[in-house]
Formats: structure tokens, sequence, C-alpha cells
């Protein structure tokens, strides 16, 4: 959800994804620009053979079925996946929750859509096991599980595909616990959440409380952030921190810290729905 | 040096730098398309407010004077530095040689000349003080010195200057002990050639040897790489190795390793003239 | 295995687990001192919570019988496991090699032993799964597997009961792909071997040879190393390398490393037989 | 400034550096032990051939004379320097600060210092230039320079002098810009204090408040930490930080962040003179 665009622009979004091959910029960006775009930002990626691509783009004018063809187009042409986001502002959101075994965050979200703080649609939740499938239920909500694939590709596949069916816009990562590779992160960019349980750059990876507990840091915190193929290291959303005292323990930390993640990744999710975010170089600006 | 054309095509590069601004990659990217230009390859950074990009694209037919007028154009209105390289294999291509105080690197880069091992001008050779004026006298090659100048800015600015003047296509690092910055780099996209006495990315940095030594290393060498703003990152052309004994010392190590960094050199000096490498994604394909 | 002793003195090594807890230092180093013993090496760690020392110490004379009483009287009162490890080099050694789905490490070390290349007992083969239970059969080695524990520190447990059941002197990880935990690595300090698929420090982790290979390597190799509890840092004991040919593929790179592997693992256990392998401060020494 | 001794205990800190050669560890235990001390404490290390311990031990009855003259035999004849470190409450501390050109950290303690806040002599002030020549002079307290010197050995050299010259029980390096060598630091195990503006180990480095802003960190702090040999990586003492607002620019974010240093500098002399930090492996614990 990057914008800069002055009154009348429309803006979109493209992913490109596939097996690496030469010519691939060239070509997409020769749709763009033939059909009138102005390419604001481009990335490119090729990790283990597989090469990605982002860009955006403005339109003055836009014709949707002609770019959408265009590029259907070139998706068969190239033997790769091509798809544009249109910001579409008037619609309300939808949001997929992905969740492993911890509930805090997961009840944030909860409370905040009962209590009407966030105006969007959770649209379904999906977890890793059946932890929360009753209260899944009871909030009304469509709860899936994804785990016991054989691999991640497999359990990945059927994320993008419960993705696609609900039409999500947003996807919350509330503690989910698995990494996911760049072929699924590449087709959200910023579009996904993650809430990491430390003041990124520091403490990355599985063992933050524990790391800034043995290292004695005196202040721990956490992060929202949008996710990116580098682990831990995507453009930073938010971040709240609390001073460790000489009598607080492992567990207190911890304890502590599950309350703020919570709040943190509700005020990010806020953030986004009043599209308040704009994602630059990198770097996260907060619109007023 | 980055080819990947067909018969009739002509490749150019183009480089950006300056303050950043949103819209440049719009204006830029039109331009080159407007003038009939396919984008092959494009990467854009911002670091510590510089903005920089590179950009590779191919014509089937070029107005050459069109396009440097064009960008030329572009140039003053968003005030920010713009170059264009063309491709022109028929010349023989000038080198600028950067040096410190090692003599081994420089020194077999001239026999190598004097022996008409390569096929080139060493234009100029540039040192951080006099202790080569001799030799590059000897050589009836310029020398320039550039060190004892404030600043990192200023220092670059000077050599800057003498790359211009010199009309030079290749710089080489024959062991300068000086991190080059990005605005430096970021104008000679795969046209700067370092040598760094580790096979990276172990050892990075300025201890190579002394850190391969004291970890136990018992397999040293060096890597011919071409830089870019990530210190002893950039893509590898070349490395060499030998095992180390039981009987090696520190200094029997560096001693081995020096020489080796020289043949390393003037290896990848010899792929670079001899049109043989081609950087992709990050990675360098030696042709054959 | 370190040794740094004159003709008449004995060399033990010492290693001490437990809840981290203030004394213990002192507890231990006053046991050994006051039956005669110099200290010649300590370290100490805590990592989560747990406690580790490792203490070498050389005796002139000792009596085994009241050291061995006197830390089994400290192993009580501090309420940590505490181990003695007396080199006995008449005796010859028991292997146990830990296995995951690799075969080429192990099979080098099979063939080695029935052509009695190497001069040992291979003890015991552990795996994580059943894949190599016949090999071992048609070998006439007892194979145990201990993977589908619930935990890591279950299948630890595991692994060591299997170590001090069959009294075992070297842990060989022929490709084992799992972490061991500090808890597992302090009890073996410097008897635990490894081979991993990169000249590290360079590539370490899990996809060495993809990412030598995605960063252009120009020389690739494996290193056999001891552990430590810095995963894919512990001191290296012999490296082999091969140049990656512009013809080479991920596949061929791959398969050239895994041969490699399997011989430099071998030349590191036959280094540890004939006892040529000294650490000193993290280095491995090879003695003449 | 390590303590865990009970009513009538004796804590001594020894330091000993010199060449790394083997039995030196057990020549200063052997010391310790045999005039009545209990090891708490040892760590070893080896750097660029340079030995460094620093061990910890208590005495029940000490006699300082006995252990002085005991292990000034012992720094003869083992070639090495070992210092001995008595702890003495009663007197009143000498601090010795180390600056370069940055003033609000040094003009905060010379406030502490007129408003009887601290409780200690400011002994020297050590400086790279001239530049705070008149705020000492005008606080009345020794200024000298130490930069200049043609390497850092030499630099170091000459501070280590005025520490030994004025007696010096804490150092404080207020924006001291220069890295320390394992030479130094290994004589002041947990007494030299240092500030660095960011939350460690977060944004280690020369640059830390530029990476924050570009990384687009929402807290932004600083860190009064204990000096070890690993750059920015020492126990942490104190950390403090501030919310960073949309409309912050890196220039008002290095503005609140001096001012941060200054207070959380003092805070951690404070702590230290109160004699309230405790360091256990590498954890700075604040007693009550």
């Amino acid at each position: 959800m990057i914008k800069h665009r002055s009154q009348n622009e429309t803006l979109i979004e493209v992913t490109v994804i596939g097996k690496d091959r030469k010519g691939v910029v060239a070509e997409i960006t020769n749709a763009i620009f033939s059909r009138g775009g102005n390419i604001q930002q481009i990335s490119q990626n090729v990790v283990r053979g597989l090469f990605g691509m982002q860009l955006e783009a403005t339109f003055n004018e836009i014709d949707k079925k002609v770019l959408d063809e265009s590029l259907l187009h070139l998706s068969r042409k190239l033997n790769m996946e091509i798809k544009i986001h249109y910001q579409e502002s008037n619609r309300s959101k939808n949001i997929a929750v992905l969740v492993s075994k911890e509930e805090h965050c997961l009840q944030k979200i909860l409370e905040a859509r009962k209590n009407r703080e966030i105006y969007a649609n959770l649209s379904v939740i999906i977890g890793t096991d059946f932890t929360f499938v009753q209260m899944a239920k009871n909030a009304g909500i469509p709860y899936r599980v994804v785990a016991n694939s054989k691999s991640q590709e497999e359990t990945e596949a059927r994320i993008l595909k419960l993705i696609e069916e609900f039409n999500i816009d947003l996807i919350v990562l509330a503690r989910y616990m698995r990494v996911l590779s760049p072929n699924f992160v590449w087709r959200y960019p910023n579009r996904i959440i993650n809430i990491h349980p430390s003041l990124l750059p520091a403490f990355p990876g599985a063992y933050a409380y524990v790391q800034a507990f043995e290292k004695g840091a005196k202040i721990v915190g956490c992060t929202a952030h949008f996710i990116t193929d580098e682990l831990d290291q995507g453009p930073i959303i938010c971040q709240d921190a609390f001073d460790v005292l000489p009598s607080d323990t492992l567990e207190s930390i911890k304890s502590k810290g599950r309350e703020l993640e919570a709040k943190t990744l509700l005020k990010a999710i806020k953030l986004y729905l009043e599209d308040k975010l704009e994602v630059y170089w990198g770097r996260v600006q907060i619109r007023a």
C-alpha cells in the first residue's frame, strides 16, 4: 500500500515471479510504458533461481481491461506469474490472520474487531494446527489449518490459495512461527505485517527475549514490520518498549513483552487500514 | 561491462546520482523508453540521503545525439548527475591503477604491460602518497597523488576528476587501502576491480590474513572482484588459493598471499579486457 | 584430545555442566589444585541459564581414585554433572557416527574401516531414521535410531545415553543435519568432528553450496572441524577445495562437493586417531 | 568492580598480559591457590599473538605483601605484565575522562561534579586534541592531549601512562571516538565505561543515528556499557530511549540523542561509584 501520487493518478503494483531468464524486465516495463504508465519504483531479485520483481507505476488515465489483457498475454508468453494490484480505497479491506500456538495477538485483534476499533473484514484465520478452531468459531470467522503439509512449499501453496479465495488485502502474522519463502513474500510487497519480539534490528531470530535477557538489555520491546525476503529486516512500522527492572526475570519480561506485542501489532494494523503507511526505499513514513 | 545482446543491439549503461527525490525513476525510464530503449536491468539505492541508480538498456537502433541531449536536459531539470556509457569495443581500453603502499600488484601489472600480456593503455597511476612516483616515471606513466586531502569526499572528487580527464574505462584497485563511498562506486558499476586477500565472503575487512591465521584456516586465498557499495561483497571475478602447511607462519602466509594477489588481479584484468565477464544478478559469469 | 605435556605428565579434561550458580569455579579449581593438578586451560560459559565449564589440567603424579571420589563428592554437593576424561593412549578408540539422510560420508568411513585404513572401533551408527539400517547391518555395526523424539532435548538425551553405553571417544557427524545444543557439545570438547560443505567461515548454515553458487564463488570446498557451542565456528581441522568451472552447475558443484566432503572428513578422523591434533586457543595445530 | 563476596572476604582482580605461551594459566592459578585464594572467574583470550587473562579471586585472609611479591616474581619469570587490583572501598575513586570533539557528555559530567552529584575525583581529562583545554582549565582539572601520535599503540601507551600516573579507578569514554585495542581493554576489566548512541546490540559502529534513521527505527536510544575486546558488545549498564516522531529529521534525532547520551552516561557513572554494578557472565546486575 505504497502511495505517492497526485490527485488524479492511479497507482498500481505489479508483481512478477518465475524462473529467472533474461529480457523479463524489458518486457514488463515496455508493457507498462506503452499503456501510459510511469514507473515509480522497481526492485528485482533472484533467490535460488527464482526471479521476483516488484514494480509500482502511476497512470494519469488507465484502461484496466487493456492493461490486464496485456499482462495476461505477457504472463503466458514468458511463463511467469504476473499479478496487478489496483488501489481501491473505497471497499473495506480483507484481512487474513496467520497463527501458530500463541494466542495473545490473535485475541487482541478479535477484541478490537468486536469493539469496532478496526474497520475491516477479518476474512479468515489460518493456523498451523487446530489450537484456535474454537476461538475462531466463537468469533464467526472461517478457520483453516495448513500445517502437517510435507513441505514448506506445499504449506505456502495452500496459504496462497486461501489468500486468493478470500481476496485478501492484508496478511497479519500474529506470532506465526514459520519463515515465509521469497516465493510467498514477493507476491505481497508491503502487505504482510509481522510482530517481532524485539526492537529490531536487535535480536532477530527465534530467541529474542532470551537473548535480550542474557545480554542484559535494559530496554526491551517489540517491532511491527512489513515482511521482505530478508528475515526480520523489513520496513519498521511501529515499535514499543519497556524498561527492564532489576527485579525482572526472563518470565516477567516475556509476559510484559507479549502484552506489548499485541498492542503494537494492533497499532500497525490500524495504521495500515487508515492508509497512513508509506514505504519509501525500505523505510516506513507515517502520514499525518 | 555487462552484455547480453544479440548481434545488432547496442547496450548502454546509465548512472544517475543525486539527492533523493520522488519521480526520478519515472523520468529516467520514460526517457529511455521513448528513445526506443529496452530496459534490461535497474537497480536503485539510497544511502545517507544520496540516490543512486544504475540502468542497462538495449537499443535496436540508437541515435546517440538525441539520447545524449535528452538525458542532459533531464540532468538539468532534476539537478542530478546522469552519465551514459556506450559500449565501444573497437578502441583499446584506458586503465587507471589506484595504489597505496604495497607494490606487488602494481609491479605485476607493469610487468604484464611491458611483456605485452595486456592490451590496454595504462593511462594513469593514482597513489595516496609519493611511494611509487619513480616506478611510474620509469614506466613512463603519469602519476598523481590524491592523499592528504582533508576529507574522503575531497579525495574522491580528485580521483573522479582524473578518471574523467584520462577517459578511464577500468579502475583497478591494486591494494588501494581506502574504502570508496557509494557516490564513487555507483558511477562505475562493474568497472572497478579490487583484489582482496581472502576467499570472500570469508574474512572481509582489513585484517584478512591475520584473521585466517588466527582462525586456523587450512586453505587461504584471494579474490578479485567488482566493487559495489557493500564492502568486500561485490561480484567475484576470480579466486585462487593455497594450502596452509603446519610449518606456515603468519609471515609466510602473507608472503605467499601477496604473490597470489598479484597473479589473481592480473588474471581478472585480462578477463575484463578480453570482454569475458558478464555480471548477472550480482554473479560473474565467464564467457568461453 | 588436547595435549601439551611433557613426558611424565598426565593430562585430564574435566567438564562441568549444570544450573548456573556462583562459586562453582572456585570449588572445581580448588579440587584440582589440592590433588596436585596444574590448570592449563579453563573456559566457562552460560547459555540460557545453563552453566558449562571445560578445564584441562596436568598432573605429575595422579591418584585417579582420589580424584574421582573428590569430583563425585563435588558433583553431589553442587548438584552438577562432572566428568573426568583421562588420556588413555593405549587402547583403541571407540567411534560413534551420527547420520541423517546422505550416505557418502558414512560410506567412505565404512570403506576405510573395511580396508583397514583406520584403526578404531566403529562402535555404533546413530541415525535420525532407518535409512542406513541395512548398510550398518552389512557392516556388522550396531545401528540406533534416535529421531521422532518429541524434542531436541529428548533426542540428545538418547544420544548421550548411547555415547555412554558404547564408551565413545570420538563422535563423528557424517552429514548429521541437526544442530547440537550446548548441553551436548560442552560434554565433548574437541571430540566431536563435523564436516561442513564450505570453506568456513564462509557460508555457514544449511545452504552452503546454494549460497556459494549464487554468490558466484570461484573456489568451493569443505571443512572438517570440531564442534563448539557456536554453530559452524569451531576449530578447523582440515579443508579441501576445487575450482568452479564456467560450465559447472549447482548440481555438478554439489556432486564434486560431496565426494570431497567424504575424503576430508576421513582425513580428519585419521588425524584424530593418530593423535596429531592439538587445539590451542580455538586453533588446531597439526603435529608432525 | 565485580563483587560476590560474603562479609569478610577480600576480592581481588588480577590481569595478565603478554606474549602467548603455554603454562601461564597454571603458573598464575597456582600462585593464587597457594596464597589461599579461591578463583571465582577466569577468562583468557589470545588476539594477534597477545595473551590476556582476567581473574577474580576471593580470600578469607589475605597477605597483600606476600601476594604482591609472589606475582611480581612471576611477572619477571614469565616476562608478562601482571597487575593486582585490590578492592578499597573507603577512599574516593579517581576518574579519567577521555574525549574527542563532542562536548555534551563531558559538560554533563563537569556540571554533576560542580553540583556535587558525584562523589569522586575527576583526576584528569584526556583529549585527542586541544578542543577542551579551556573547559578543563575552568574546571581546574588537568588536561592532557594524546593525539597526533604516529600509531594507535603509541597513543594508548601514553594514555596508559596517564592512567598509572593519576592512579585511576574508572575510565569514562565521553564520546571518545577511537577504538581501544585488547592490550588496553584487558587491563581494566569492567572499569571502562563507554556511551554508545544506540540501543545496543542494534546499530554498533560509527554511524548509529544515521543507520537508525535510514532504517526507520521508531524508537531510538543510547547505551552505557563496559568496554570489552569486542567492539560495542560489552556488558550493558543502562539504556534510555525516546520515540521517533513522524516529524523528526536526522538532525532532530541526533540532537535528542546527544542530550540522552549525557544523562545515561552520568547515570552509569553514578551506579558505578555507588558500587551497584555487578558483572556476571557478561551481564550487569544492578544491586538494590
